[in-house]
């Protein structure tokens, strides 16, 4: 019987044809027939040559093969978008491929003969998703995608040094290549204090990833319906928004502006210095002030004007104002407090959930698109997109933020048309929080500390063309001194409860140093973590730590090696290690704040799990990062609006946080210092 | 003694470091202090495992070495370009050093310390500089720059078949690469239909050449200041232009507009898809409709405003006006029909040979650099210069045909004031032409044909770290069918004369499909020829073939192979087989003109030798194609002003070039056809 975790091999130097070793020690060893027109005359030659040096021989059944001409429509080297429609149908069509084989055996051999055919970022993408949510791949540990594509990530000139070390120094005295901080722009540009943070390795691959668990579309409609997706696609976003513009606050610079005038010059240029191996190019930038032009791009199966943007969202605002959305049968879909928000997340993203795509278009995606071909609206000039066009780059640059910005007004134009929280929907009946603090070993009470740390990434498997062995690229990034937060709770009545405790992070005040208005700050609100407790009677002292966030994953399940850091096999951690993948990187937790400190409140609510809980049998998938990036196979864990108490305006009589609060919340003054050295952990 | 002929081996696989074998089988064999530091702790390590491989060490030895700092100013991973000044200066230095070591043997050791620390680009341009100049490596057979840097001249995608085909597939088998046609733009831009003028092989290696036997700086003045350099600048760029102009009339196209409104924005995009291999970054594109912005750029040393280069100009044009130049000490030096066109192009250039920088700038060189950092004029976003920036690849945007016909409408501002020719300055009393005709043996009398035709070059010096082995790239360029002049000629005197051919090919018509004018006329004027005849009394008759143009050099010399297709080791014709490196590519002698026939008039004068020598010794320099590249070590070898009869305008009585013949002229109307297909010779 085939083993299953030979389809991981699949994953390794997508641009080396099938038949030359994968991994350490491995040859695929396929009827000849599966071999491309390049290399069919001389397959016995081939074969020879790279399966003699194989210490493992992995047979592969010659079956027949499904039919590939709709993935085979794009070209081996096209950039691959999941933000292209045309790309969705043709990603949709060949997950349903992978989905559809019966055995590992007969997947494996079709993955085979598909690999060298196909565009690899496309089978990347598509067998990763069958991957995940095949019921016989389960527990499989995909490599993260830096590993085989590493272009996506960083500066081309890494590649390029990587190049030389492997060729020139001997596996054992290979040195890390580093991947500098400051090659995508200069200080002059003040959008770049922000590098950290949009070029972060571990952000990108978390966008990469949440898109990979939320695929636009898919035969089995099942794959593509999750819980609440709609709404989380609204919450993880909005919660980039509220951590970018921290970090704003954290560089001296003013909440991002939204991108709502599509006939605006886009202030921000964006020069990715990165390449594609794929397409053999390099990702095209973005002058300063580039406009959006229509778009005529048959090769994308792309005509749509500027006004198609700016009539779909007219549409999905007049949607907002008279509180329901039309169906395709012409029916009245109501925006309402439970259901309005995730619905609205379907038709703005959009993915096939959308209720009325004829309506409501594909707002957010195009947004994407119309910004990624700025440069060459009409091909004339034979380019492929910039950076906006790909999930794994697109946080890079800082017109993401910008068109998000406008995204989550839209969001927010719903939000505020709900009644507010009212006192009896806030509070929690008898139970108080009497104190929060956040402490470490290394600093004062309520102080957080950022410094700037490096790490190695093993990139073997994604240098095409090169010899064998490790090679490291060492990046920096931001990091911070692990906290605890220590709570003390008041369970007034006379018997054990359950509270959700909700923590969120927000500036005290704003770019103009002002005290922050309840209705401003409510939208700068981090999640910083969301735990179930049990309370006794009388006072409780709730220790938690910050690497336990419900947001956030370990570094070393972000950029983790297939080899190395993993749960023992078959372990039922085994089983559940790969959804988590997805949640946002432990190292980018707390926003860099400032060297003298930047000012934050830091919230702390505990909600009667009674009203929070969902009921669903225990166990399950892993349960590590669920807030941004939901469970697997399994219902969002919090029954409530997501950015729940944040994500309404307030009663009419509060103004500030203060005013807000109930007994059931707390808010402490934090400050975030920043040090400048690396590794420096000293407070 | 060292083996001059070890040199070139420095030139081989350029970021590949130099203890690694160098071309066939040989090894440097170095001091332990040449390694650079990454190298120097595993330097045993490493030249045990390349040098052992070696069939031939080369030693080096280990000799003081000059002062490198100012070469090492420019960072190995720049960009290196010959337009910058502070560039310029760089590489001045270096040719400097180069040029001043005594021996051979020295050169070696210098060179190859110096080839892993500097930047390989001006390493290259240095060093063939100075074995272009040094008389102990005269007949060094410099590899083309095409093999050491293939990423300046071909598709980045090229680069990365190469590098699967070398990985893949063993020596004798691998398949050529094809280099595609159509790669940069598509049918929607009609710029695009230049593409293979722009983008040819030969015609961007004849422009690097070019500036590399007329260096713009180098402590040894004589280096620089060659024989009517600065008018051979003027009338090779101008006869560029009018070749350009002919391509265009050849697809429809109007003739190019000067970029004469620095204000305008450039409608000419380009997207060169390229990469830099030194750089590991991508040739930056330019957008539709880019503005010039003023320069603030410390990295190049470069502050100036798009003013300073209205001001230039504004003072060539005041000084065109006044007839006189003034120099560095106040003197008027006169514009005159002799030296003025010479002086101007030192002076537009400009080179160090300028009469007064400081008064009239750097008008061309930056103008270049304006254009080619139109993306990012302040180095906000670490970007370096497009292509126009460099003058291997320059000349593959439309921007360059643009600015150059501006340049060249300065000159002829000056070359409009000038007397035009007198009968008795045209005429060759007692000599006329009866008769011309062109011939070849597929097509119809005065019919030229032309095709595309596929070519190979090997690119396995250029690819760093691949394996082994010849790798070759295929490339499509135009071709003609060679054909032959047939002239008669009358020498009515009674004793044998001698005379210059001069033959001209110019358009019959303009864009708008009506007859030209000569003062229109004469600036498209292609020269095709110039060669000088014996005449017997009474009738002569010429045969010329096309392949002996002295505009052109033969294909295999503009893709000379090293190894391959060069004169016998030690011939005179070895000796000089280097400088000849420079000429137009024979596959461009003649535009490709258009599938029904472009209408053309072939002109043919013969003039007055005694009038024409110039007195020097014979032999000397390679005599192939000096029309635009003179000779090495020589005069300019036509006293008359380059590009007459057709530099000045016509006398006051002539409207069309009919009316401007005298005896001793003559036109013949020719039709050059296209064959879209590929290899087809017929007619």
């Amino acid at each position: 019987m085939a083993n299953k975790k030979n389809l991981l091999l699949l994953f390794d130097r997508p641009n080396e044809p099938i038949f030359v070793q994968k991994g350490k020690d491995a040859v695929f060893d396929l009827p000849e027939k599966f071999l491309t027109d390049r290399y069919s005359s001389i397959g016995e030659l081939l074969q020879n040559r790279f399966g003699e040096q194989a210490e493992r021989r992995i047979p592969v059944k010659d079956i027949s093969i499904p039919d590939l001409r709709i993935p085979l429509s794009l070209a081996r080297d096209a950039q691959f978008s999941l933000f292209i429609p045309a790309h969705r149908r043709i990603a949709g069509r060949l997950i349903d491929i992978f989905m559809g084989v019966h055995s590992i055996g007969d997947l494996q051999s079709v993955a085979v003969y598909a690999r060298d055919r196909l565009n690899p970022y496309l089978f990347n993408y598509a067998l990763s998703v069958a991957l995940l949510h095949r019921k016989d791949t389960k527990g499989l540990n995909i490599p993260s995608i830096v590993q085989s594509f590493p272009c996506k990530f960083m500066d081309s000139r890494v590649l390029r040094q990587i190049r030389e070390e492997v060729f020139i120094v001997p596996e054992g005295s290979r040195m890390p290549i580093i991947i500098p901080s400051d090659y995508s722009a200069s200080d002059l540009d003040p959008e770049h204090r922000l590098w950290y943070f949009r070029e972060d390795l571990g952000i990108n691959l978390h966008h990469w990833h949440w898109h990979l668990v939320y695929p636009f579309e898919a035969g089995d409609r099942g794959i593509v319906n999750k819980d609440r997706r709609g709404e989380l696609f609204y919450y993880m976003h909005e919660q980039i928004l509220a951590r970018y513009n921290l970090e704003r606050f954290s560089n001296n610079l003013a909440r991002v502006l939204r991108f709502n005038n599509l006939r605006d010059p886009i202030e921000e240029a964006y020069f990715p210095k990165m390449d594609s191996l794929v397409a053999s190019r390099s990702w095209p930038p973005r002058f300063k002030d580039t406009k959006l032009s229509d778009l005529n791009r048959p090769v994308d199966q792309i005509q749509l004007d500027v006004s198609d943007l700016e009539r779909w969202s007219d549409r999905i605002f007049s949607a907002i104002a008279q509180g329901f959305v039309t169906d395709e049968s012409g029916n009245q879909v109501p925006l309402d407090e439970v259901r309005g928000i995730d619905i609205l997340g379907n038709l703005i993203e959009s993915s096939i959930l959308s209720p009325n795509q004829s309506l409501y278009g594909d707002l957010h995606n195009m947004g994407h698109v119309f910004i990624s071909y700025s440069h060459d609206p009409d091909h004339s000039y034979l380019e492929s997109f910039g950076v906006m066009g790909d999930s794994t780059t697109s946080m890079r640059d800082p017109a993401f933020y910008r068109w998000h910005a406008y995204i989550d007004s839209i969001f927010q134009e719903h939000k505020t048309r709900l009644t507010p929280y009212s006192l009896f929907e806030l509070n929690y009946t008898d139970v108080s929080i009497t104190g929060v603090q956040v402490s470490s070993k290394q600093c004062k009470a309520n102080v957080l500390q950022t410094f700037w740390q490096q790490s190695d990434v093993d990139l073997s498997r994604g240098m095409d063309f090169v010899p064998r062995g490790d090679v490291f690229a060492r990046f920096t990034h931001l990091q911070h001194i692990p906290f605890t937060y220590t709570i003390n709770i008041n369970n007034h009545g006379g018997a054990q409860r359950y509270g959700t405790v909700r923590i969120f992070l927000g500036p005290k005040r704003d770019e103009t140093h002002k005290e922050m208005l309840f209705k401003d700050q409510r939208l700068l609100m981090v999640e910083l973590d969301k735990f179930v407790v049990s309370l006794n009677p009388g006072q409780n002292t709730i220790r938690r730590r910050s690497s336990e966030s419900s947001v956030t994953i370990p570094f070393e399940q972000t950029f983790r090696n297939v080899d190395k850091n993993r749960p023992g096999e078959g372990s039922p951690e085994e089983l559940e290690f790969n959804f988590c993948g997805c949640g946002w990187p432990d190292h980018m937790l707390i926003p860099k704040g400032l060297p003298d400190g930047l000012c934050c409140e830091l919230f702390v609510m505990v909600s009667d799990y009674d009203q929070d809980r969902i009921d669903e049998p225990s166990g399950g998938a892993c349960k590590d990062a669920p807030s941004y990036c939901g469970l697997r196979d399994r219902r969002y864990p919090d029954r409530r609006a997501m950015g729940y108490p944040f994500d309404r305006l307030a009663r009419s009589d509060v103004d500030n946080l203060a005013q807000f609060l109930t007994p059931n919340m707390s808010v402490v003054d934090v400050v975030v210092r920043h040090d400048k050295g690396t590794e420096k952990q000293k407070c």
